[in-house]
C-alpha cells in the first residue's frame, strides 16, 4: 500500500498561485496520470462548490504547496461554517525518484533482489467531512493512483501501477434511509463495471475501519479498495472517476435532510464520542496517516481529517436498544443495508 | 520496554470486591515485587485522597479486575468533578508465563537464542489528571517495577528486573514559578539518590515526550526513566518510592494556585488544542498505550489517559510573543527550569 504521502520525505513550500497542472510540461499529454490528475482537480473543484452551496455560510481556504522533488498539493478546508465544523478536500500529485526502501514498502509482496532508486508518480484526492449536527453524518472518500517505471537493474521487473480508494459513511445515529441511500449509491456505481465490486470493496471497507482495540468499525461503512491492477488500466480510471462523481449524490442529500434536525445535549455528546473514535482509528490504524506522520508528509494536510472537536468518558456504555446502542451495535455487526 | 499492560493477553475480570493483595499467599512476603504491591497501593490510596480534598465535588469511582493468568488491577476515576475533568490513577499487578516472543521484545538487548516461556512479574502504578481550568496544568505519573525468573533452558541467563517511570507536567500557559516549583521537587527526589539522575532523567522525559510529527514536545517535561537495574534494587525501590510520594507536593500547590483563575473562550480553546497535541502523542507515541492497544489490556484503563475533549484546527498559528507561542515555544526547545 502507498499514499500520496508516503513519498513526500522533503520538505515541502507554500506557494502563493495554484498551479493549473503540478505535472512536467511533457507529460501533460493524454497519459493516465495526466488524465488522473484532471479527474482529482475536477472532483476537488465540484465537492467543494456543493459543500459550499450547501453550508451557505462557509467558505474553503485554499493553500497550495508544491515539493522540491517534482509535484505539490492543493489543501482545501472550510472550518466552522453554517453546516460544517471541518471540511477538508485535498489533493496531491507527486512524483521524483523512490528509494528503493520505499518501493519494497509499497509493494507487498517481498522480494530478495535491491533495486535502484525507481521513478515514481502518486497522485490522490483525499476528503473528510464532518458536520456540527449529530444527525448528519461525517463523510470520507479518497482516490489515488501509483505508477512506477520498471527499475533498470532488475532484469525483468515490470512497470507497476494501482488505483486504490473507497467512500464511507460514520453517523453517529442510524437513519436506514441515510445508509439505504448511501450504500445504493456505491452499488450503481461499482455495478456499472463490475458486479463482483460491490460486494467485495463493501466487505473490503468493514474490514479496513477495523478499530481492533475497541473490537467495532468507526462507522456504517461503504466501499474501500487498494492495490487494484488486475483490470484494464481504462476501466479502473473510469471506475475510479464514476466513484468520485458519486461523492455528492450520496452524500448532499443526506445533509440536506439532516442538517437542521433539532438536538440536545446528548445527542452532541454522543457524536462527540463517536468522534473520539474517529481519532482513535486515524491515528492508530489508517494507513495513510500512520504513513504520513512517519515520512514527513504536509501535517497540517495530514491531520485535517481530525474533528474540531472530540470526546473520552470512561467506561462509556450506550443504554441496551437506545439509539446510541443501535449505532455501536452497527459498528460492531457490519449489515447488508442494501 | 515493557509495561504491565504488555502481558495483559488474556481477557480481563471485573471483580466487585477489591482484593488486599494481587499476589500468591506465599509471595506476599518481604520481597521487593510485594514491597512494591504495596508501595502503588500506598501511593493510589493518598494521591486519590489528597485529589478528592482538593476537588471538593468529584469522587473517584472503582473498578477492579483480575486476569486468569495471575494479578490484576485497580483503576480509579474522577470524572466530571469540580477542578478535575478526568483524573485516572489505575495500579497493576501481573504475572504469569510470558511467551518467549514477548520477553524478546521487552529485552532491548538482540538474542539468537529461543528461550522457552518465562515466568514474569510486572507491576505499576500509572496516572493523567486533567483539570479543567485552562491554566492549571496536566499531570501525568507512572511507576513500574519489572521481573523475569531466569530461562530454564539458556544456560547462564540471568533472572532479570527493571525499574520505570517518571513524572512530567503538561501545561496550556506557563507560570514560570509553577515549573520551578515541579521541577525543583523532581529534582529533590533525584538528588537524595544520585546527583546524576535529574540531569539525565530530565533530558530523557524531554527527549521521550516528543511528537515527532509536530517537532514539539507533549508539555514541560520532568523526569523519565526505563530499564534502570544499574544501581542497587534496594536504592532503586526507594528512588521509585520517593518519586510517587513526590507527585502530591509536585502538583498540588500548583492547582491550589490556578484552579479558580478567571479565563475566557480563547484560553480554553488553547487549552483544548493542546489537549489535541496529548491525544495524538499518547495514540502514536506512548510505548505504553501503543503497546496496550496491540496487545489487548484492559482497554478502557489504558485510553483513561485521554483527556475529556480535544480540539484539532486546521493550521493554528498562536501569534508570535503571545502568551500561546511561549508554551508552544518552550516545547519546541526545552529549556532548563532550576
Amino acid at each position: 500500500l502507498m499514499t500520496t504521502s508516503a513519498v513526500s520525505i522533503e520538505k515541502e513550500t507554500v506557494i502563493s498561485q495554484r498551479p493549473d497542472t503540478f505535472l512536467r510540461e511533457a507529460e501533460d499529454d493524454g497519459s493516465i496520470r495526466a488524465r488522473f490528475q484532471r479527474m482529482i482537480l475536477e472532483a476537488q473543484d465540484s465537492v467543494c462548490g456543493a459543500l459550499e452551496a450547501l453550508d451557505g455560510a462557509g467558505k474553503f481556504k485554499e493553500d497550495a504547496w508544491t515539493r522540491p522533488g517534482g509535484g505539490g498539493g492543493i489543501s482545501r478546508v472550510l472550518q466552522d461554517g453554517a453546516v460544517f465544523e471541518k471540511a477538508g478536500v485535498n489533493i496531491s500529485v507527486v512524483y521524483g525518484v523512490m528509494p528503493p526502501e520505499a518501493y519494497r514498502a509499497a509493494k507487498a509482496a517481498a522480494t530478495d533482489q535491491k533495486p535502484g532508486p525507481i521513478p515514481f508518480f502518486a497522485a490522490g484526492i483525499s476528503s473528510v467531512l464532518h458536520p456540527k449536527n449529530p444527525f448528519a453524518p461525517t463523510l470520507h472518500f479518497n482516490y489515488r493512483y501509483f505508477e512506477t517505471d520498471a527499475p533498470k537493474d532488475v532484469p525483468g521487473a515490470p512497470r507497476q501501477w494501482w488505483f486504490g480508494g473507497g467512500t464511507d459513511l460514520t453517523p453517529s445515529y442510524i437513519f436506514e434511509e441515510d445508509v439505504k441511500h448511501f450504500h445504493s449509491i456505491q452499488k450503481q456505481a461499482c455495478d456499472k463495471f463490475d458486479p463482483s465490486f460491490y460486494p467485495r470493496f463493501k466487505k473490503w471497507c468493514d474490514d479496513y475501519f477495523y478499530i481492533k482495540h475497541r473490537n467495532e468499525r468507526r462507522g456504517l461503512g461503504g466501499i474501500f479498495f487498494d492495490d487494484l491492477n488486475d483490470y484494464d488500466q481504462e476501466m479502473l480510471l473510469s471506475f475510479a472517476t464514476e466513484c468520485a462523481n458519486s461523492v455528492v449524490p450520496a452524500y448532499i442529500p443526506i445533509l440536506e435532510r439532516r442538517k437542521d434536525t433539532p438536538f440536545n445535549d446528548n445527542h452532541k455528546a454522543w457524536q462527540q464520542l463517536r468522534r473520539g473514535r474517529y481519532v482513535e482509528f486515524n491515528l492508530v490504524y489508517d494507513r495513510g496517516t500512520t504513513f504520513g506522520l512517519k515520512t514527513g508528509g504536509r501535517i497540517e494536510s495530514i491531520l485535517v481529517s481530525l474533528p474540531l472537536t472530540a470526546r473520552w468518558e470512561y467506561d462509556h456504555k450506550p443504554e441496551e436498544g437506545s439509539e446510541e446502542w443501535k449505532l455501536l451495535d452497527a459498528c460492531i455487526n457490519p449489515k447488508e443495508w442494501i
